[in-house]
């Protein structure tokens, strides 16, 4: 099951460091960006409040690989696929291009789980993805497969 | 009225930008771990529960006048100084200079105000700094200025 | 003589600290992107090269007032004025409001002093604002003045 | 073969988001503050001038699982274990720990390619990692296995 949303983004002087590239690690604020923007698209926040608790999304895992730089002021875009929709986490993988080609300047994956945050408790929970937020997901995932993705 | 109060840091990589320097706005995340190092130095939390309340210092001024660059791996000292204490507020200055240097590489000031924020409301409010803290401040600078500062 | 450019942004996830408002440093870079946006409507790139010298603009003075926090998701504006053209730096002077609102979040400064980078002595130089880039910013003040800023 | 190295950290509050934790992609940047203060303890620079080329140490891959959340003012340490010398790059191995704790709050994995940047080209080559620096590792490495390690 997929499903592709692109983000697209300019590369900030301040995400760039002394080797004249973006920081590794910036890739993954970039992720986290196009993660946030998805799920925004589908009409949800990412901090959606229900009374005393929070529902986020932390992430028990990441990774990226680095196939070529990005540069300061470059436009690129970030394309996402949720690859897996299990009961309390969504796998996520991710491809970065320059705007307008197709080679891949960097993959990556990232896990994230559905978290009730009790602000009493200070403790996070892993929850079911409400409902209404996972049919979205597969509503848009079952759109995306039938333009077909590269 | 003064308080002296040295940090000492190394630049990370990851602080630097592609023009090879610092970028301007991690001065001030230095002049901030100063003064979250100089709170604990205290014996204080710079994030002090409180009940439902949390105590915190958000800033409502801070500037910094660049005079040299900081590169990478440099070794470099913050040197605090508590130039004014309020009722709700401290006022900050700080002097950037290399480890065993004396040549001043910035300098900078902060205004930090003592602040409540409700969980439940989701609001902040200005409040009296703790009697404890604040005469703890009052001592240390006592202190520094009997050993005469520079 | 005043120059007005509008720079609109969402708050990321990532720019907010624990307070669950955006830290203060960040503000900075958010001044920072809407200076590189205003250089970039004039046609220039913030990193110009020119031979083995680079053509940037360090900051020598950075300031911000704080009036009420920025939180995540929300849609903001920076507005940037051109306060001051000298002849190696500008002066610029910024506001932040929620995205058609009128109140003033934060208000801000930053001097930019136009410098030479050569890379291989790594010396940084003040040098004469290229004239292509100071009539550009002329005009788009005398053009703002016209249409009157508030 | 195995190399290891303690790299101690203390979680600082612009490290932390509004979920009250260290954001994952912060956990990224303490590997690199490791690599960086592992490569500093046997004598080397991080950030290698030679002639108009620079050595430097980009990643092509970074991982990270999170089992248990960081939180601000908390003392940790990122255990450095070199996994792997290739003739051009490194694999290090990370575990976070709390200080004086046996829990394991994260794991990560980074491959680091030795590279030379010339200045002029502004291209990136990866190059054998220079003998110094390689048999110094090995000498760390097997130092590390005779203590033994867990």
């Amino acid at each position: 099951m997929n499903c592709s949303f692109v983000y697209p983004k300019q590369v900030e002087f301040v995400e760039t460091d002394l080797a004249g590239i973006v920081h590794f690690s910036n890739f993954f604020r970039y992720m986290e960006q196009a993660e946030h923007a998805f799920i925004r698209s589908l009409g949800y926040s990412i901090h959606m409040q229900d009374g005393d608790q929070v529902i986020g999304w932390p992430r028990v895992h990441a990774e990226a690989d680095y196939r070529a730089p990005l540069r300061v002021e470059e436009e690129f875009e970030v394309q996402l696929l949720v690859k897996e929709i299990r009961s309390k986490s969504l796998r996520y993988a991710f491809r970065f291009r320059l705007k307008g080609k197709s080679d891949v300047l960097a993959t990556g994956e990232m896990v994230s789980v559905c978290t009730t945050y009790n602000q009493h408790e200070k403790r996070m929970k892993a929850v079911p993805i409400p409902e209404g937020i996972r049919s979205q997901i597969s509503e848009a995932s079952a759109d995306m497969l039938a333009k077909g993705i590269e």
